[in-house]
This record gives C-alpha cells, sequence and structure tokens, in this order.
C-alpha cells in the first residue's frame, strides 16, 4: 500500500480528516415550514424580480401612488421631465416619425392591407406605450415579419383584393387576441415562454423572413401584376421568371436605382456614425423624389404603379369589426397568437439591448403587459399589429432620445400627417416602398452572427440553419414550427442526456477535476471518482442509472484487463446536483442497489442542501449510512484511502475488518 | 485589513496561491477535430449503451452470427439452455398461462372486442417476444389500461355493439400502428421519450385507470344491461344509481363472493409468499367454480350473463382487416399511437424493474423494437394489443422463470385451449370477469406511492392527483394529457428556472458551500460569491443574467444599510455548469458589462472543460482577463483578498493601485 500512498502527495492530511469527519458532516438544510417553502419556490419561479419590493411597509395612500406608477410608469418620470430632455426627445421624435411614415406604408403593403394602416399604427399605439413602456428607447410601430407573417397567413383563406373588407377585419381580430395574449402573458407572469426561442433559431428565422420579404419584393421591383400567393423560393422564382416578357424596366430602373441610393446612404452612416440621420432620412427623401418623378414624367400611365388616393383624417373606430363568428375566426386566432408571440419576443429583446447599453433596468412582464394593451386599444381603432421594430429603435436610440416620450412626438407627427399631408403620397411609386422594405430587410439577414454561431457551437449553427431554410424553402410558419420544435428537442435533449465525467486528481492541488479537461490529472487506484453534471429529474434518471453502471463496468474491465488493483469505491460528485425529484431518488437506491451487490461502496460528495433534504426524507441517508457522504470529493478520497489502507494492512482478518468499515 | 484578516481562518495559504496562480491556471480542455466531437456528442446521445461495442475487431462472419443474436437474443441464450432451466421455465409458463387464460378474457371485454380476442392475443405475441425481448422476466399479454384505452377511444366514433366488425378492425389497425410506432421508436434509438412519464405522473395516471376500470365493473356486478359510454365518476354514478330498480342480486352476490374470494387469497399470499400459487390459480377456480355453478343452477336464465361460445381453433389470419382507407382511420391512429406508447412505457418499467432485481441488463431499445413486431406480427393474426403486463410478469417471476422460454410453454398452453377447451367457457358468467378485474385493478392504486411523493417532494403530489383526477372526472386521454403537459411543463420549468445561492465559506475547512444549507457559513466581506445552478442555455440564459444583477443589487443594497465596506468582487461558482450555448455565453458578457459599469470586478471559478472551449471561442477568456478564472472558489478568494488587502494598504495612491489590479 506503500506505493498507492506515494503515489501522488495530496495537499490535505487525509488521517486528520478522518478524525474530524463528524466537523465537517454534509447538512441537511433547517426545516421549512411547508407554506413558507412554498412561497419561496413561488416567488423565484414567477417573480424573480420581485416586483413588489418597494411596496413593502409603505403606507395606504403610498401603495395606491406606487401602484398607478407600477401600470403607468410615465407618471414615475414625468414629474421629472425637464426641458433638456424635451430638446432631445422632439428631434428623435421627428427623426423617427420620418422613417415611420415610409415604414409604415410598405410594410401595412406587406401584409396585404391598406397603405394609410401603416400611418394609423404609429399614431394610436405610440401613444399607449409612452404611458404604460418602461423602455425608453423603443420606438413603436408595425414590424416587418409580423406583417408578412399576418398578410400570409390569412390569405390561405381570404384572398385580400377579392374581399379586402372581411381579410381587414381578420386583421383587427387577430391584432385584437395578440395584444390580449401578450397583455395575459405578461399578467400571469410567463413571460420566461419568449426565452424557449433561443437566440440561434431567432437568427436564422429573422434571416429566413427577411430572405422571403426581400423575394416578394420582386413583384413591385419588377412592376409585375400577378404573384404567386405563396412565399417559398420556388415558386417566387418560378412566378418571376416564367413571366420575363411582363418585367417593366421603368420600374426596374426605379427601384435598383433608390434601393442603390438606400444602402448607400446605409453603408455611409456606418463608416460615420455622426451622419446617421442620412440613412434616416432616406427612405423619406426616396419617396418625395420618386412622387416628384412620377407626378412630372406621368409614369404611373407608363406602369409604374403608385399608391393612390390616401383618406384624409385620424383613425376611425374599428371595434364594431370584429368577425368572432365568422368561420375564418379560427385562422385569425391562429394568427393572433403565432405573430403576436413573435411581435412581443422582438420588441423585448430590442427593449432589454437598448437598456442594456444604457445601464437601466425594464420589466419584462410589464413590457409585455404595455404591447399587449397597446395592441387591445390599436385593434378597436384601425391599427394591425405593433411592436417595438428593432430598426425604428435603434434610429431612435441613436437620434439621442431620452424617454418614451419621442414615441409622443412621433405620434403627433404622424397625426399631422394624417390630418393634412396624406394626398401627398398620391404620386408615390410602389417600386420605392419596396425598395425601402428590401434595403431594412437586408439589414436583418445576420449573416455575421451564422459565422459567429459555427465557431461556437455546431449544433446552434445546424438550428439557425434549418429555420432559416424552413423559412425560405418551406413557408414562414414551417420554419417557425421548425425552430420552436428544436429549440424545445435541444432543452429537451440537454435535460435528458447530462454529463457525466471521470474525475482526477490535478496535480499540485487539492482539486479534482475532469480528466477530459485536464489530462494531467491522475485518477486515484481503486476508487472511481464520477461527476453528474446536472440536476436529476425523471427525464434523465434512467439514462444516468445506466450511464453510472456502464461506467462501472468499464472500469471494472479496464482494470481487468491491464491487472490493475481491483475497484473498491464509486463516489459520486453531486456538486452540480442543485435539485433532484422523487424519481432521481429512487435511481439513487437503485444505483446504490447495483454497487452494493458487486461488492463496492457507493460514497456521495457534496451534495447540496436540496438533495440532503429530499435523500433524508426518503431515508437514504440512513441506507447509505451518514459516514459515505462527505463534505468534498477531497475529503471522500481520503476516507476512502483511509479505509483501503486499513482493510489491506489487515488482510490477515480480512473479512471482519472490512464487514466493520463497510 | 487585520480585522479582516483574523475574522476566519482559512485553511489555505492565500499568498501562496497567488504566486502559484499560474499553475493552476484553470485549462481549456486540448481541441478534437470537429468530426469527432461531433461523433462522439452523437453517441452520447443516442448510443449511451453503445450497443456496438461487442463488434468491434471481429472477423465478419462474427460479426454477421452477432448481428443475428443481436435482433433474436433467443439464439445467444437458446445453445446455453439447460434441463434445469426448462424444468422451472415449464412450471413458471404452466403458471402464467393459468393467470393468462381468464385475464385475456376479461381485458378483451374491457376493450368492448370478442373475449376470444384476449385468448388469441396470449398466444402469437409471446412466440414473437421470446425470440426477440432481452428480459427474462417479461410474460407476454395484454394490459388493461391500453385495452380500456382502446375500447373507450375506438367507441367515440364506432359503436362496439352495433358494428362490432368494423370496430374490430379498427382495433387490428390501432395495433398495427402501435407496432409500428414503437419499432420505429426503438430502431431511432428515441426510447428517451418515454421517460418523460414522470414516475409521479405514472402513478397518478395508473391510479386513476384503475379506478375507471373498477367502476365500470360495476356493470357487470350489477348485471346492468345499459351502461353508459363514458367513463368519468359521475356519469358513472349517475348510470348505476339511476338504475336501481334494474340491479339483479344474484349477479351482484356471485361478483361480491368472487371478489372477496380473490383479494382474500391476494391477502393471503402477501402475508405468506411461499403460497403465491394461490392467488394465481384464484382466477382460474373462480372462474371454473362460476360456472360449474352456473351450469348446475342454470343461472344464466336468470340474469347472470355469460360468456357464451367461443369459436374453436387458434388465431385466424387478419391482415386483410385493416380499414386505411375508412373514414375513422385517424381515430386509429390517434388510438394506436396513444396506447402503443402507454403499453410500451409499462412494458419496458416492468421489463427494467425485473432486470434491477435479478442484476441483469436489458437494452431499453431492443425492448421497442421487440415489442413493436410482436404487435405487428399480432396485428395480422388477430391479436390485439400486448405488451408486458405487471401482474403478469410478477407472477412469472415468482413461479422461478429462468428465461424467455417460459413465454413459449405459456403460448402452447393457451394454443392447447384454443384447439380444445373453448367450448368450457360457454358458462362461465361475465361476472366473475369483472370480479377477476377488478381484483387486479385494486392493486394498481398505489396510495402508498401517492404518500411517499407527499412526504418527499410536493410537487411530484400535485402532479399525481392532478392525473388522478383528470382520469377519474375526466377521461382517460384528459388525464394522460394532464400528465404528460405537466410532466413537460416540469421539466421546462426547471430547466427556465435554475437555483443561484450565495456561498459563504464553511467553518475549519477550505469549502464555500451555500449559506442556506450551512447556516454557520460565513460570507468573506466586499466578496459576493454565487452559485450557478444548472447549466446555461437559451431557456434560462435571461433569468439568469436578471438574477445575477438582482443578487448584486440586494448585496449592495444591504451593504449601504448596515453600513459594512463596500463590494468590490462577484464570483460566480461555475461548477454546475457542465454546459453552455451561445446565449448563455452572451449572457456572460453582459453580465460583466454590468458589473463592470459598477466598478465591481467579476470572477470565475472552477468553470468546466466544455465552458472553458467555448468561452475561449467566443474570446471571453480574452476579455476579462485569464487572471480573473481559478480552478476553485478558494483560490478565487484568495486572490481577491489579496487583491483587496493590496489596495487598502495603499490607499494613499488609490487610484492608480486599483486601476492597476483591476
Amino acid at each position: 500500500m506503500g506505493t498507492l500512498n506515494d503515489h501522488h502527495q495530496y495537499m490535505y492530511p487525509s488521517n486528520n480528516m478522518n478524525n474530524e469527519k463528524c466537523k465537517s458532516r454534509v447538512a441537511v438544510p433547517p426545516p421549512q415550514p411547508f407554506f413558507k417553502s412554498l412561497q419561496t419556490s413561488f416567488k423565484e419561479t414567477f417573480f424573480p424580480d420581485d416586483p413588489l419590493r418597494q411596496f413593502k411597509n409603505q403606507p395606504r395612500s403610498r401603495k395606491f401612488v406606487l401602484g398607478l406608477q407600477y401600470f403607468f410608469p410615465i407618471l414615475e418620470w414625468a414629474p421629472k421631465y425637464t426641458l433638456d430632455f424635451f430638446k432631445s426627445d422632439l428631434i428623435a421624435g421627428i427623426t423617427i416619425a420620418s422613417l415611420a411614415i415610409p415604414q409604415g406604408i410598405s410594410y401595412a403593403k406587406l401584409a396585404n392591407l391598406p397603405p394609410i394602416l401603416g400611418l394609423y399604427s404609429s399614431f394610436v399605439p405610440p401613444l399607449v406605450y409612452a404611458m404604460m413602456g418602461t423602455s425608453k428607447d423603443v420606438a413603436v410601430g408595425t414590424v416587418a415579419v409580423a406583417s408578412l407573417l399576418t398578410g400570409s397567413m390569412l390569405s390561405t383563406v381570404v384572398d385580400p383584393n377579392e374581399n379586402p373588407k372581411l381579410f381587414l377585419h381578420l386583421a383587427f381580430t387577430a391584432t385584437l387576441i395578440a395584444g390580449i395574449f401578450e397583455a395575459t402573458l405578461g399578467l400571469l407572469r410567463l413571460g420566461f415562454i419568449v426565452d424557449f426561442l433561443s437566440h440561434a433559431t431567432i437568427v436564422g428565422f429573422m434571416g429566413g423572413a427577411a430572405t422571403v420579404v426581400c423575394l416578394q419584393q420582386l413583384k413591385g421591383i419588377l412592376g409585375l401584376t400577378h404573384f404567386t400567393q405563396s412565399t417559398d423560393l420556388i415558386d417566387v422564382m418560378h412566378s418571376v421568371f416564367s413571366q420575363e416578357h411582363q418585367w417593366r424596366w421603368e420600374s426596374a430602373v426605379l427601384g435598383c436605382g433608390f434601393l442603390f441610393f438606400l444602402l448607400l446612404t446605409k453603408y455611409f452612416s456606418k463608416r460615420k456614425p455622426m451622419f446617421f440621420w442620412i440613412s434616416v432620412m432616406s427612405p423619406l427623401i426616396s419617396i418625395t423624389l420618386g412622387s416628384v418623378l412620377v407626378y412630372l414624367t406621368h409614369a404611373e400611365k407608363h406602369g409604374v404603379q403608385v399608391i393612390g388616393s390616401l383618406k384624409k383624417g385620424i383613425n376611425p373606430p374599428s371595434f364594431g369589426d370584429f368577425v368572432f363568428n365568422s368561420p375564418y375566426f379560427p385562422v385569425a386566432l391562429k394568427t393572433g397568437l403565432v405573430t403576436g408571440v413573435i411581435a412581443m419576443a422582438e420588441g423585448i429583446a430590442v427593449a432589454r439591448s437598448f437598456a442594456m447599453f444604457k445601464n437601466y433596468n425594464i420589466d419584462g412582464n410589464k413590457e409585455m403587459v404595455a404591447f399587449g394593451v397597446m395592441n387591445i386599444i390599436g385593434s378597436c381603432t384601425s391599427c394591425y399589429l405593433t411592436s417595438g421594430p428593432f430598426s425604428r429603435s435603434a434610429v431612435n436610440y441613436n437620434a439621442g432620445c431620452k424617454t418614451a416620450f419621442s414615441n409622443i412626438v412621433m405620434s403627433i407627427a404622424v397625426m399631422i400627417t394624417l390630418l393634412f399631408l396624406t394626398p401627398l403620397f398620391f404620386y408615390t411609386p410602389l417600386v420605392v416602398l419596396s425598395s425601402i422594405i428590401m434595403s431594412a430587410m437586408l439589414g436583418l439577414i445576420d449573416y455575421e452572427a451564422a459565422i459567429h454561431l459555427w465557431k461556437t457551437d455546431k449544433f446552434d449553427f445546424v438550428v439557425c440553419i434549418s429555420a432559416y431554410i424552413g423559412v425560405v424553402f418551406g413557408s414562414v410558419e414551417v420554419g417557425l414550427m421548425i425552430a420552436v420544435t428544436l429549440s424545445v428537442l435541444r432543452v429537451l435533449l440537454y435535460v435528458a442526456r447530462p454529463k457525466t465525467v471521470v474525475l482526477g486528481n490535478v496535480p499540485n492541488s487539492i482539486c479534482f477535476r475532469s480528466v477530459e479537461q485536464y489530462p494531467e490529472a491522475q485518477t486515484v487506484p481503486g476508487i472511481l471518482i464520477l461527476e453528474i453534471g446536472a440536476p436529476i429529474y425523471f427525464a434523465n434518471a434512467t439514462y444516468l442509472r445506466e450511464r453510472i453502471v456502464r461506467w462501472v463496468d468499464e472500469e471494472e474491465e479496464r482494470l481487468k484487463s491491464s491487472g490493475e488493483n481491483s475497484l473498491h469505491y464509486v463516489i459520486l460528485d453531486m456538486r452540480a446536483v442543485t435539485c433532484i425529484d422523487t424519481s432521481g431518488i429512487s435511481m439513487f437506491e437503485e444505483v446504490h442497489k447495483v454497487i452494493d451487490r458487486r461488492k463496492l461502496q457507493l460514497v456521495l460528495a457534496s451534495p447540496g442542501g436540496e438533495v440532503m433534504k429530499k435523500l433524508d426524507r426518503a431515508n437514504f441517508i440512513e441506507k447509505l449510512g451518514q459516514e459515505w457522504i462527505h463534505l468534498t470529493v477531497g475529503e471522500a478520497v481520503g476516507a476512502c484511502r483511509y479505509m483501503l489502507h486499513t482493510y489491506k494492512s489487515k488482510s490477515t482478518a480480512e473479512s471482519e475488518t472490512w464487514s466493520n468499515n463497510v
């Protein structure tokens, strides 16, 4: 046994450790009353941000004010509003309005809705958001992907050209449903559902959607009047190239020209951030230029389609237009749920990233409620689905907005446009709108993020590409379905297949670490140390049981074939097992039985409080023996080696000592 | 700073630690070629049992033999079969046959199918299983819950009394689909899907199903001719008590008498395991007694219903009976998928537990293939869904079976019954069958397991009771849906809300553990140590970011209000973070930014290999600085305290030193 002891020098006094065993006994956490522990875990699950913290120990009237401020954050920041803030917000608001007007009209076309709806949707919802939102940077408006989705999903049952009124009503209904859904999720504090859309799937899905939107613009740019209803690459390409003789060079020249102009200003602004307003103004400039050009050349008579007359006046009420009894209601329901989640996910991601930049906090659940209420009110005032689009919010941020007041400024600017300026859009060529959409969409194809995914995580890359291919070659819904399925499957796979690794002693330290990560780490003869790499639930208990038994099998085989000392102890490092359920406990009982039957001893190292509590309640600690549970792997190894030593040196009275020790 | 140093005595030489920092640098695991790591993780995910191990380094002919043995384990054990084995298997086989015959007939009634099908289903499938199964103890036959489900699900579209032929053909089709589904899952090695039914849900679901089955037997016991088609408690009770005047006392007396007899023998056998065969034989005895009684008293003319004539002869072929073109095919499909999973889950659980008892291994995926093939062949030979029922397998085990040969013996015994003995069942009263079912079902209501769940894990108990209530008050499908939804939701909640705990130094040790678990553990002034309790995925990255920031907030507030030293370092103990994805990495980047902006320093302790690899690839290690990553929490604390000390003692040149150190 001398060689064994000299094999490596542990830094801890192994004999001491054994004498003091009781001192460092692994604690079962002090018992908590049932309802308190229930309350704690409920709070950690649904109120991790502890939103009611500020309400504690406050008089009643103060609580009322705080409650109002909780739901209407404007009451909190408005009293502290200064003239400097106002100046900044005014500039930012006018800047985003100049982007919102052309973008609104364009995206409404994308959703197969009348262009005026895009303006309506930039008037009411921003007002609501300014009162209820917690973000200082989000600029509210319609979003491209949700617009496309609304258009394509509703088009499957109602043709927007044949029955525009029903189509419009379905869109309002879908918006209402999206709003109710978003607000409900927020109130029930189920915001974490959004987290199940992983970054990789969002990159792939957004890229795919942007590609699809760009492809759809070929209709406008080539001046085609007939076009396929489906969105997949093959159908669109077929539709484009089967109508070669219908291509309009006037339209194509205009479109490509404006697209070039827009991309150029974008590129320029990216190089010189000072001039970001050039790219912000370029859509409005394009629209003005295009309209003037068409007016002067009468190009509308030569195949360049124009918007035509827009109704003057602000949003008409639309709460009488909901179609709950229509046979198409289920489609509106589905559209509302899907687009609601997508739009909300984008809005919250945008709000979060800007809050991160400026170092303030946003409340995800409050944001959801704000988005929801703004869509509910929007759906009653002729607006369709809105959220916080990235492009507009980035412009808001760059223009130096200070509070959500910039949304109010934008809203007023849009109102003025609606009241007085709509006739100016009569000659605006549709092809310019297509160029605006295309230039915005090209920025969403985030190939750099895809390359980054490839470099850091291959599986994430596969998920991303699958979502992209699903959207581009299938449909937006297929892509979304693939993305969500892969995301959930990935979570389930993570849970179902936790890592187990063999640990060894890192030289010159008392640490035991993965022999894979530290090739120089040395295993201890006669002892197999396994780390279980995740909490143990029913979903992975069976796997873990089989995997642990296989590790033991393999180790015994290896030792037998190499003629080394036989195995005596199996130490499970439980550090990463932060929680466990009843299936996990039975797993331990079964592993204990199997290991026992092979005349080996199971030893647990550093189990957490939660695990100790449950093992104790299930009487497993008693069954195993408290002396086989140690605070650290080092202590466990020390104890095992001590036993091994005693056992070996007294090998004459083998059976006796063994039974005493084990 | 003196007080700080004396505050507790760390066992490690903290200055030493700093000098040797480079020695115990946290390793990035050696890079692996992409395809090798892909192969490894693929293998760990789908082939954790390494089934092809034995094929390595074998000549071609040997590989062929091994391959055959792989799919037909009988080829492996048959050559080693001995006379002793045969004796044991013969007794066991005859024992299970005596149970299989009455049970088969009873369960077929439960599925609204002709009683003879129960016998057919105990003839062909056991033969197939004997060749392909890996378990030595599973006895194949029809299962109660799957029978009930088949009956109730198909009854929703076809009335078994009005159109028995179509009903039968739908049952065959459902069986075929179940078989194909099971075999496919096994071949694709997706067996882990079954693991997502947690133990708690199975206890609740099985208990509920048993209750429902018992309630259905009131029809037979009370001799009612009309009965509700639905299975929920309220409907059944209404149906029973609205027909009070139709209750048949002859039937009730017979039924209660036999039920009493069966339960008595069961109780007796439980007390004296030697006499287990008494309870095994009691169903056959009941049937014999009941038949003789009816024959002698001609009770069939006084309201006691009897089985009537059964067709002589073995299974007729049924592969022409599948109804793929029927409008009811979708229902058959659904029935097949649901019952297939349920039956398979029971069979595999049974196989696993007996393998655990006898210390041999079964291969879950092979079992699935065996169950699948036996159902595919079964559906072509007039059998309906079979699996490995617990009751019959337990009898097989208790009767001392040695190999799957006992299934062949049972099969032959059933064949003899089919060929010669069916006329004997003419006078068997249905009420006896009801008693047999009831006594079997009462054993499935595992209230002890429910109490155990309540004691160890309240949430598991809630899941269990919900499944039970869903089945009993809703329907079997509702209960199953609730059970699966709750199980998946539980996994998602586990993943979405990992634990984060504050660590403190356990006195007289170098360990840092949860201050909740060890109330005596002491926190280190100026340093906040957090343990992250799970792998970090997209599903919990947002939560963790917000939770970590909140911990820091709260700690700073606490220190401010108590007037203690301010916070300088935040140490994240990464021991439990065994893997991470790209969202997790961005989470770290964001946390780093937030902590940096507050003039605090982020320190990582003991990150695993996988995590280091990915952090390295994402250049996070560079950004953070290799010197802020430590092998253990102890080392990290040592380094921080050293820095803190240097900083404090040189407080005259504060800013300078600070910037140098941080």
